[in-house]
């Protein structure tokens, strides 16, 4: 296998995706690659607001309706059917990790994601990291013991309890724009591997990404016909699932909790949703001045990497009074030193500066409450004004304002480089407690702590998907288990 | 422990429950059995429609959200809290497992059973080993096994993943009137293991049978401020839930397809749901005339056992035509030999003779059916008019027919003793196999065959929760994993 | 089932078992119980020399020879084969877990270990409630889930990789004298649930226990035939072995280190081997006054129950300096408490009170030793002169004379009330973990600490069966995975 | 990364291993290559008896003995300690994965095993898949996740008990000649995942591929510190091991059982062995014309491939009189096309032709025997007169001569082209399975049927390491779990 991006990729972020030369996407179906004639005409750079990619504006959806109709529920394979696809595409995946690895295909899916999705280099890069890891972890047999059963001996002989990983059938897979490459990559290889056959929405604005990458594991050798791709706005995704509500068997759906309940409420219940999480750290009594530079640097990182686009990303900071002092400060030195040209700060793809304007006015008329820094639009660029563009910004408020009538509005998410700041002291640990288990969207959380007691205290109390805990705890990352 | 089961129980199912002396039930609540004023007028005897119970038509709700109020979405326990419970619940179950091992103790359940949900003694019988088996199964340290967790090497030293098995919290389980101990007690059970705390509405026509259950478990030690138990209509439960959806985590629901939809909609998606299921049976080309007395048999019990109210309940039989001649006949002296004496029939609880009649009606009238046995209400017996007693019943269908416009009629869901039967060819396997495809509600199936080949064919083409194979192969059953 | 021990035992620990009217014990072979003509002389009551028990002198090998010859290598059950054992044993661990959850049958079993290995009551209870649980752990379908396998897709349509727990067929279980009961009870349990058909020897001191214990499996429903029991002297356990290498598939042997090896090169490695254990307990830097009773209590009752005749007992004591004049004087105080009228002191049926005496000498003979306390006889009592009866006894030794040419005598196990206590500084963290690495055999170890890092050092650097860890560490105990 | 097998690797097998030239073996020990002055002049090219390899006659184990006292019984990593180094060698894996999987390093490692190991290319292509499957297999967090542990919640709030997968330390492992590559590359790469740190022999006739092999890993950020590669003599590598009891905690030997229990005894158990297997095929009663070709050319390719020598090659194959006829002729047919030209019949390194002959002498003359084909040396070559060169041999014996005095005889494994036929009848079946209950060296087996009740009559009688099952089942083959 060649090993270049040029043998499969047909967008060049590098010279190519300008104005004069806009990169032309296409849909996948039925095996073939089609460029439909409508092109959406409000795709635009993000950092320049001109023309770069030509998505296709998808209006029939017919063809994408007898594609799941393509796929039974009994899957494309399962453990007792097409077995020897298990073993294929675990070669599919040591092929396309090979390919990750080496740093022309590594660099040229880190400049695409930036191209669409604005954020440092290293934000991007991780994003192919982990989806090359990802791929690592299937390659080989990984496919095969991923479908694992087990058997238990039955009441007589002969007889024997059997349990199979089987496969849903049709599914689809939509996926917001924050991760243009792991979100999609990772939730569609692992609908593939059991057996499903996904049909995959990104968003428009950086679907580009996930092409590029189905047309690398195509060339890795993955059946063009095995998954159905669409560029189309959401309200046609929509139109699409209710249409086929009697085909699809799981929506897999990450992005606004809004859209989220109104597919779930179209699919009757049948989906998998990742949507908001309100993410908190606390930062316990036991102050080390050792540990200042680093948990600002942590702080810093989780609130305001890739501009706050991050279902994950710090959303309120709880500071104990033994830090406050010595930790405040150096997060309003490391948020000033974000900027532009290295894209640490960049464009919101889904709040208009008006939007997150209005959103600060209304937590700082909190009685109580103050700017530490940021709450500015950034100046001196030509992002458009369809997207917002904002300083990394910090709120001050009281925790008694956040027990009483503000709760809601200040626990309320602002999908961009925004965080609420409260300090608290030693008789307050109870109180604070009672507001993480009022908070109703919990994904990820952070304790950090080296006192034993305390993050016992606050773990054995707390719910959520992911809680770090340590020194080092942090609220974005990606645990392996 | 002393062992009889007057040690803890309040209702005599053997003497009392008669007209003269009803039992009366209690909701438990705060810790406390509590009998509130007003008793519903509804709650008759099956079998001769005579008052026997006195339960409560709660109508305030107040203390039941108080009791979700005292569980944190962290649980009553967790693995990082309270620890001690795990093992204590293991005592309790291994406590009651040897209770519930007594004869005496054995057949009250089984009495109170058939009492409130008349089926046959094994049938009851039934209900309480399989109960008895998971207690024994979870005694000792397997509650706290239950609870394990992993670990995996961090990417630094001193840094972990941990993954933990975590509680909802607050929990509703809603069990209906078909298994009157089975469902609730294992469902409960499992919620409580693992540190939530349910709120429990079994269908007040049975909820006798668990109230009595949860008395035998306080009395082995179980708090009785781990549980809160209503008595209450339907719509006082729907009414509980939507007050209830910012403190319920989940609902598990296990009933009619209708108020499962209702219910998923009020909890936005977070319930599981254990409704309906189209259950089929397909007996292959392999006709062997040794095996024909004992498939017969298990087709009978399948389709006919507690008159067919079972979710897993045989509701489509394919027949190969090698089998047709031999095997049809058996079915019809089958379930000739069916009485009310033993209660190997019995009345229908969800369903009325009218609507009973006006379903076999509809169906009959699809052209080229034939009424093979059955299509008479009983007669002789003072099952009240609310209730279906309908002899077993069996229509077969031509396969045409079920391919054409009638599918929706044919592969509707009676809830009582009545199946669809169809014939088949050698040919027909793929239209068969095309119409299993298009069932919407897959629970338990059977591919009775002891031909590997055909046995693949229909497992690696068909989606369901249980499929049995074998020539013994069965819809209805319990397999342990 | 009913439930006292008269109902299945044949020796009454209570007022029987006397020089008058001493209890008869049998083989069990080929299903029959079975008393040989010869009785041995030597078994004699432990704390006053008379005879007490009549236990058989087996002399002729051949029906046990006999007895391994009707298990196949593929054993009595395996997942393919007689798969109602699995079911029927889950059924009988049931119904023994709840007998011996009656106080009268627990009673009895503590009572008669206590007898033959005297100990405290809380020692011997103890033994009873470990075997009570593990048998509610394998009650149900305990022993079913336990022969659990797996599959994997294979590569190919029709192929597949299965994996299932065989048995080895015949095994022998060779069970020493300090755990009457809990050692052969579970091992001979754990073979029999695989398949495995065990012949099983008891140290004759005390295989009065486990013969009382099969004879109340065998009134639970075990079949006689499942095992086969002899009572006889070590060199004919050896001989029978070296009759049977060709026949046995394993044995199990728990006891000395000489014997261990000596069994592997007869089995050719066939065996496990739970031999000795030279276990330490390393008290951290962290001094805290308010547990330093905790500690000590531990400490006495790691080093000095069952007189020190466990495997897991605490054979060395690493004491850091800030814990050294708050700690030592405790310990003696704790073992002056321990006397003969409880059995907290008992007799050493392994070693002679000249043998003691030899090893004390000789440590205490090491330049810079100390003794601390004990180092006497016991005196006041009518133990035999066959059995060691000595005072609870620690020796302080130098941390240096440990590292030098007395490393070998000083980590020697002495199978009795003994204990070497080591104190060091701050800057021997590094010494004390290089002499752990060199001690050979690993079994169970503590550190006793609640500082994280002082936590990891130790336990990241070492090796043991179980390590306990924390401010409660212990070095004896029944983790349960 | 460049992607040519001249980049690590420093012999060249297709041009280079001539007299004239031939390749420079070394140790590695410390960190270093070292090659000792002294050099092995019996070690010639198995096709010609040429010098082609000089591999070290390593006399000094001084550096080795220091090489494991460098690591500890903790190991070079454990969960709690040096944690980046599970990533880094799950890096390491998928590093040397990609470079295997080019076309370039996949055929070197190809043709340098045929050099060595003369056998068929695909022969020696299976390793090298086999191999770089494995290093897929755990690229990526595959290392880690081996490493994972678990935990279960404990007595009391704050008590866990949890278990990790913790090294052995310093290891050996003692590989043999017939796999070249895959034998030692999976075997200390599983021991190197987990923290130990093995000390590797090679048979020296071999020991080129791994040596080559090791040197690949190493450009693939392998530390050449964490092994320790020796070439040497057999006695030397026995001195070695009893020199270092003490130190090492497990030898993973392969090869004869002669050797493995002079190892076992050496290290009182702490082994793992691999060594013979008498591996036997049944085929059943259900003759099936549609499959004779199949099975006959499976018969020939489990009996013959690697001119036998493999572990798990065919030593008996059991023919039932359905299939006798049709199947006989057809195995002399494939066996008479075998020919050193392509290595489908190559030389014996460990049995001379003397040797083989006395074997098949002493076979043939047992009463009732055949002589079906072969049974001649080969002609026309150059193989060195201290291997053997023999023709593909098959010897028919009556079934009754197994069953009686000549068992041992029939039942012994020549390491070389031969085989013994069986034909059975029907009531034979008892007999046959009694047989395979008395051999001693289970390996693998196969069952030839698609009746599953003469599989499970087999299967559930007989033990295994790896039984296969089915009309395409063979003894030889590489199932994953």
């Amino acid at each position: 296998m060649s090993t270049g991006w040029h043998t499969f990729a047909t967008i060049d972020p590098f010279n190519g995706m300008t104005a004069g030369k806009p990169g032309q996407l296409a849909n996948l179906v039925g095996g073939e690659w089609q460029a439909p004639a409508s092109t959406r005409d409000d795709i635009v750079d993000p950092l320049n607001g001109e023309a770069f990619l030509l998505v296709p504006d998808t209006d029939d959806i017919e063809p994408f309706l007898a594609g799941l109709a393509t796929c039974p529920k009994s899957g494309l394979h399962n453990p007792l059917k097409n077995t020897e696809r298990y073993v294929h595409l675990g070669g599919v995946c040591a092929g396309a990790a090979a390919l990750l690895a080496t740093p022309d295909v590594e660099s040229y899916f880190t400049r695409l994601t930036q191209r669409v999705m604005p954020k440092s280099w290293q934000q991007c890069l991780n994003e192919v990291i982990v989806t090359r890891v990802f791929l690592e972890n299937f390659a080989g047999d990984g496919v095969r013991f991923l479908g694992r059963g087990f058997s238990n001996p039955g009441d007589h002989t002969g007889q024997e309890s059997r349990g199979y990983r089987w496969p849903f059938g049709p599914v689809a897979v939509i996926a917001p724009f924050n991760f243009p490459l792991e979100i999609p990559a990772l939730q569609t290889l692992g609908a593939l591997f059991m057996g499903n056959r996904p049909l995959v929405k990104v968003d428009s604005k950086v679907s580009a990404v996930y092409e590029q990458f189905l047309r690398m594991l195509i060339h890795c050798g993955l059946s063009p016909n095995d998954i159905d791709l669409i560029h189309c706005r959401g309200e046609k995704m929509g139109e699409l699932i209710s249409a086929a509500t009697g085909q699809l068997r799981l929506v897999q759906f990450t992005g606004s909790s809004s859209v989220a309940e109104r597919v779930a409420k179209t699919m009757n219940g049948k989906v998998r949703l990742e949507d908001a999480g309100f993410d908190w750290k606390i930062i316990g009594p036991d102050f080390d001045p050792d540990w200042v530079d680093y948990v600002a640097w942590q702080c810093d990182e989780d609130a305001y990497n890739a501009s706050g686009q991050k279902c994950s990303a710090q959303s309120i900071l709880f500071v104990h009074d033994n830090w406050t002092d010595a930790l405040l400060p150096k997060l309003a030195e490391l948020a000033a030193r974000r900027n532009l040209s290295d894209l640490t700060i960049g464009p919101v793809l889904s709040w208009t500066n008006e939007q997150i304007k209005a959103h600060i006015d209304a937590v700082i008329g909190v009685p109580g409450t103050e700017l530490l820094f940021g709450g500015k639009p950034l100046t001196g660029h030509s992002i458009p004004v369809e997207f917002g563009a904002y300083e990394p910004t910090a709120v001050r408020a009281p925790l008694a304002a956040l027990c009483g009538e503000h709760f809601e509005l200040l626990t309320t998410e602002l999908f961009g480089p925004f965080q609420v700041i409260v300090t608290y002291g030693g008789d307050d640990v109870d109180t604070v407690l009672a507001l993480l288990e009022r908070i109703s969207h919990h994904l990820t959380a952070a304790v950090v702590s080296a006192d034993v007691q305390f993050q016992n205290r606050v773990l054995s109390s707390t719910v959520n998907g992911t809680t770090y805990c340590g020194m080092r705890a942090r609220t974005t990352g990606a645990p392996r288990c």
